[in-house]
Parts: C-alpha cells; sequence; structure tokens
C-alpha cells in the first residue's frame, strides 16, 4: 500500500533519491536531511500509514532492530527514538516515520520538555480498568 | 536477564506493584504513574538492558505492536512515541522504556524543541558513507 502524493513513499519507490542506509521488504531506513544532530536518521514502514495506529503488526516488527543497528553503527551514546503522531505532536510528514536522533551534547539533537503531572493514585486506577477493558 | 536494583525489574517480578496494561513472554506494559498526560503508559522488554542497542532483536519487535494496542485502546488521536538513551538524552530509569504519551492539547504531553540544523550536501554524503560501511 502507498500514497501517490507522499514523499516518502517516493523515497521507497526511488522517485527521489536518498542517503539509504537499510532496506529489507518492509522497512527502509535514511538519513534526514534536515538533522538535529550528526547522524540523525529514520526508519520507516514502506506501507503507507499516516499514523502508528495505521500500520499491521508485521510491518512494524523489524522497525527497531534497524533502529538499533544504525545508532550502533552511527557511534552515538546517547540517543533518542522518536515517533510523531499529528501535528500537535509535531508530525509533519504523513507517512509514519521513527527518528533515531544522536543527543552528543545540549544544544543539538531532540529538545525535550516534560511537563509532568500530579500523581493521583485514584485517578490512575480508573484509567487502567478504562484502558484495560479496551485492550 | 534481570538486575536486582532496577525499579523496571522489580515491576517485572511483581515485586512493586504496576498498573498492569498487557504482559507476555518478553514485553510489559503499564500506566506511568508520573504521566505527563492522560494515558501516558509504558512498554518494556522484560529483558534488562540500559539502553537500546544492549536488547536483542527477538526482544524488540513486540514492541511497537502493544504500543499500538494501547494507544487504540486510549483513544488518543495525537501522540508520541520516545525512547531515552543516557541522561543527557532525558533518560531517567536505566531499564530500556518506550513511553506511549498522548498530545492531547499544547501544553499537556511531550513538549518538543526541534533545532534543526542547515542542510549540507557533502557532509551527508560523507557521513553516509561511513555509517554505511558500519552497518
Amino acid at each position: 500500500m502507498s500514497s501517490a502524493a507522499c514523499i516518502f513513499c517516493k523515497i521507497v519507490k526511488g522517485d527521489i533519491p536518498s542517503f539509504k542506509l537499510f532496506e529489507s521488504e518492509k522497512v527502509l531506513a535514511f538519513l534526514d536531511i534536515q538533522p538535529l544532530s550528526r547522524g540523525h536518521a529514520l526508519v520507516i514502514p514502506k506501507f503507507h500509514g499516516v499514523k502508528l495506529t495505521d500500520i499491521p503488526d508485521e510491518d512494524l516488527t523489524e522497525i527497531l532492530p534497524v533502529a538499533k543497528r544504525i545508532a550502533i553503527a552511527s557511534g552515538a551514546e546517547n540517543f533518542n527514538i522518536l515517533q510523531n503522531n499529528g501535528r500537535i505532536a509535531h508530525q509533519f510528514v504523513d507517512h509514519v516515520h521513527f527518528h533515531m536522533i544522536p543527543k552528543p551534547n545540549e544544544t543539538e539533537g531532540l529538545g525535550v520538555q516534560w511537563p509532568m503531572q500530579e500523581t493521583d493514585m485514584e485517578k490512575l486506577k480508573a484509567l487502567h480498568a478504562e484502558i484495560k477493558s479496551k485492550m
């Protein structure tokens, strides 16, 4: 499944060139050309879907082993794996992609803000029951 | 493989209680008790390793399908999948864990800063050759 208008589907097909790092039947990995740090790479399922929830399980299983291989090959000691779903969650290409972003220092790489909420055990208990019932 | 001092290994063993959402032979998922938003959950390999690069492939394959199931069950429309490696990359528990963080609005959920660097095709070309040679 692919989308004619999708830039990552065009990269998969070879219609747009990329700095390809890995390719298999279901997965493609390449360098991000607008990197946050040296070694910033993308790992994508070839299957076209906008969000993680659109991708079949069998197209997801190889993603993390490939991200791991690239992290090792990049030599990054510290790094983030990030996959964004939705504009508000900082997704700007509508084809699922996993970032492997080396974090060499405070200024380069991903900046993370962590607005932690208060722990409310009663609310968590109710939420747990609700989500579990839908699993 | 587990570590006696590790809080997530204690959760895996049941020595510390958790709001468990999913469990299989290799994977455990539970609610984060210091959430960034409603539905914030963690998916971890039971195998103890500090960074993604420490985890065998077979302990990674089920992680994303489980994160997907929880995202669906949580009802989150927008969300981030994040896995941090190293203190500087915002890792605070030394056992690999994947966050599924719903992003309901601008203030709750993960805050992302994106210090994009300039595209330098010559540097990318050299880097591509270097990383590929190590894959």
